[in-house]
């Protein structure tokens, strides 16, 4: 579980109802100190126990740092990052060993691990690891603020509900980064607020969950980031975005929508503008040829609704090879794109810092 | 420009003008023999000078293959494929220098390389480079039909028509792919060729291009292949398939259609059928906690429409920094779809072997 | 700090001075019980405070394992061990932030990480982390032997004085090596041992270092692990040995000697025994061609006298650039070598599993 | 066969009587002007059918270059380079299947790869594969030339003849290095070279071979390039250099002999000269603690003997699995070693170019 940048390495470690998860990250520049205020701020927008629709699950997810900061500054050496695991009830595991659960990892994990496999709360598949994940995000996050790159997320849809984006892809300003992460939640605009959390809630009262989009934009990158084929930016986005669980679709500028276009409507025309070459419309997200152009970044992942819900399901008994029904009982998030949102932000500002580092 | 898998690697190189193009491909098992003939066709399909919607351009693309095989067979050395490259007109090319091309690689790979840069044909970001990547893949489907895992992509959308897919994710026979891959063009219902095609005719009439989506499956594979977060298999395949020049998106199963589902009506439920699991739906696509689940993989390519067109865009000379109109001339293809249709099923064929090499 | 393996990587973190020191194991086979009682025996020929020739510091180094293991069983999931420091006295290192220990990293990375360094106990270049390599390194023991792969590592030299080596190394039975590690000291001879101890006290008496000669031998190795150029395995055991702070040399087989030998008298030639194809010799090492022959696997690393010695020697005040004598105080190995040769063992047991987890 | 640098990687290819032999150059810099005959030069030093100590064999080894140079100068693409193999006798290679060369990759690859290895000439395994890690490693030595950094090997010992080595590890002059390879034979000292020459004659009359010592030198490496542990320089040129055939040992600064001093000996004390922090002696070779110290770069790698000699062997007969003599024909190089001295050369400067690329 390591992400393998070409400068910054991060190996995630922990299972959710192991003693610890935590993150070794290595590479990061010496002499940068952490706001770690700052950091514990970030890392609630992800915690769980905040509102009506994440799990009941408490957990303060207070890192520990065992190496690599003295007094908060990194010295070069590696950073590792560690979460006790309190808040465990691991008994409500026990059948799925038997029965697994429709869409999770349970089964294939069962087929490639053996018997071995620590089922207990989705084991290193628990979306419980996206924390030390964002402790790496939520330190690059601050190196790149310093280099005058801002990274944010928000909510574009969960399940009926579209929310806003962006009005113009060509025009995003710091400030909108800015004012998108002092907001209470993850919205463009507030006024979504009240209908994505009622659709949130509608999905919790059936006993459901619902999925969702996240959309992402980083300003202040410079041209000349990425390369051709397999060096390109956008591959090194998306496998960090993938490895996000419950993760099943990237897409960059345009993205799907680009398939039913035409060029002269897709094609972004240079132009100048304070002396600096830029593009007239940003339909590409800030990437043509796998390089950065210099515009905002913009990309989208799609989340898929949190397969554990309280309605019956349909599965196998893996002893009897008969099938049985299933309803799982535990604290679920009816829908997992809000506290998503600063994950996105963590892996998206990851891949940034490290291919900046170049 | 390296394919890093696991256990195979492919080195591509090569520029669109230079003597020649290839690629190196390490990691493959020895002794396997390669179907010289259908190697040749299944380059076929890429090549250029085909049909209505390719490039007047013609390049037999025969590989020349320098090591790796006795006799076509492999004998554990790498092996290196080299394409020559004859029919350039790098003439057309010498303007785009000064007034870069609207979403092509000309300008910020300027900035990344410096003068050296070699834009001639689009340089290392050509799509011609997915001919050695062609070579590499198609070696890998052959491999992996050895082990009865049938990888086969078609057309989805061109522009606002839409193409035919799978009646039922959960259903997909060999049968289907081998049915796919006789058929000229590459669509699963041989009625929506004409729609499509014209689509493509109406953009090349009006000096325009346009996009669409590629579909691709798989059939035949284990269950218990790929990790989870940093291992996982979307993560794999989307690096992977995010180097082909013109994709903007990728997402598999259901992909954003997710993120407007309920978990009931997403999740795969669990069956038994002829004594093995299988899920009744597949909306996961055969990929759930970044592992198969033994059901057909199913995922989505977004290409962007061919940047080349003919109409008058909008760009800047960088020599006088001024705004300036530029119209294209030399040959493109109004559609790169069509032919990037086996450049899909190569490279997921590619990672596919590399994963289960393992 | 990643060991990257094939398909084990060992992401090692710490300063001497950190809260803690340990790694994080990733891609061990699940369902491995790991022997804790004969881990810890295993950690203790490496742990400081164990006689004459050893530092007065006192670290029990027993690892907590935070992750991937369930009831001392592998799950699938990265292994991750702590070690936390509790016995140090980070003022006595004070003063060389200012005045660089002579052949210790100190100065070097202080150029390449700048004031951040963290100097207290040598930082990341410590010796101390070679505790968390032997963690990995002792469970990778315990994965051979039930492989019927045995590694075990001694002393030939200390200073002037030379212990016993194979007598024939074409002739090396488990047997050899189960009674190596039975020895309270790691020399093939025990005779030998009084003549090693002496020469360490002869330094320690003199306020002074030495080095040494440390050679490790494995048996059980299959034919065929590694390959040509970049893939042999000569290449992946140097990256890995010479990974452990104070090794100046590694060879194999006859390594140096054999600069002076004829190929008639070097030469491996093959005979037939037990139905099995071997050599009449092994000057090779075990290894030709990059590739293993089935014969022992034989090799030996040069460590330098520790650098931290009583002796007055001559520095440079970094604040002033004027020269400055320096002494160091403290409490310091005169010789690494006895506490080195678990660490060898466990390197090399960590290559060995990953080459042949292939 | 890759070498997996930091930035740059070069992936090998080809098989002695393969249609080519080549390699790809990824990651180097754009816009360097290469010296091609400067280059050829270079490549001459390593060819065969030189002098009375090499092989027979006459390959003229002019490398065409296929990608990523245009007009010599790089753009930025993967340089592809390829040699043509013309003069190869593959039938002399027959026999050595059925009756495995001693000390020859033949036996181990045969089991790695199966029957399908390609055996002619040793197939990848052959030292004519270290003429395209010329190519790389001649381009690399040109681009750390115009940063200040000259490399320089030289032969140290050939069977029982040592020749001279550099008077004091300290004081090393870029002159030094330029005189050297001015030498038309690479020796420090013009007096060593009969005494050298005669030595390999001697093997020769007999039908034999002889091993022997390069030594390898760099001045002009600022301080603070490699990092602690498996980030160490030592790891990354040795992993290098064992990948080239035959060397059996590889060492830095003292090296063993290192292991039979005293600290108080071996430890270089820091001075300031001309306002530069140095060190008195240079014991270490340029490298503590895995980090350049800004003193000249010193290794030492042991050859062992070619194993093609025309004595009387021991094999077996895979076959009939009974023991049968070998007597090999064909023509080999007596000593490897003179045309060894620029593979080391470029080796290093490979691993030093990527280092410092970061």
């Amino acid at each position: 579980m390591i992400f393998h940048g070409k400068h910054i390495q991060v190996t995630v470690f922990g299972q959710s109802h192991a003693p610890a998860i935590g993150a070794v990250i290595d590479g990061l520049p010496a002499g940068f100190r952490v706001d770690m205020p700052k950091l514990h701020d970030f890392l609630k927008r992800r915690a769980p126990g905040q509102g009506a629709y994440t799990t009941a699950r408490k957990e303060p997810d207070i890192p520990e740092f065992l190496s690599g900061l003295t007094e908060d500054v990194t010295c070069g050496a590696p950073v590792c990052a560690v979460i006790r695991n309190r808040d465990t009830r691991s008994s409500d595991y026990a059948p799925f060993r038997d029965v697994p659960r429709p869409s999770h990892a349970d089964w294939p994990a069962m087929v490639k691990y053996g018997e071995a496999y620590d089922i207990r709360g989705g084991g290193p598949f628990s979306g419980r690891l996206t924390a030390p994940l964002c402790i790496a995000g939520g330190i690059a996050l601050q190196m790149l603020e310093t280099r005058g790159i801002l990274v944010g997320a928000y909510i574009r849809r969960i399940g009926e509900i579209e929310a806003s984006g962006i009005p113009d892809p060509a025009e995003i300003s710091p400030g909108d980064i800015a004012r998108l992460l002092q907001n209470g939640f993850p919205v463009l605009n507030p006024e979504d607020k009240d209908a994505l959390l009622a659709e949130i809630a509608g999905a919790r009262n059936e006993q459901d969950s619902v999925g969702g989009i996240v959309e992402c934009i980083a300003t202040g990158l410079p041209a000349g980031i990425g390369g051709p084929f397999f060096e390109g930016l956008e591959s090194a986005l998306a496998a960090a975005l993938f490895a996000i669980p419950a993760i099943k679709g990237v897409e960059f500028g345009d993205g799907f929508g680009a398939g039913r276009m035409r060029g002269s409507a897709h094609n972004d025309g240079y132009t100048v503008k304070d002396g600096k070459i830029c593009t007239l419309t940003n339909h590409a997200g800030g990437i043509a040829g796998g390089i950065t152009t210099g515009m905002p970044l913009i990309l989208r992942t799609a989340f898929k609704p949190t397969p554990s819900i309280g309605k019956k399901q349909q599965s196998v008994n893996l002893r009897t090879m008969e099938p049985e029904e299933l309803t799982i009982q535990g604290r679920h998030d009816p829908c997992i794109v809000p506290r998503a949102v600063p994950v996105v932000e963590a892996v998206t500002a990851l891949v940034l810092l490290d291919q900046l580092t170049e």
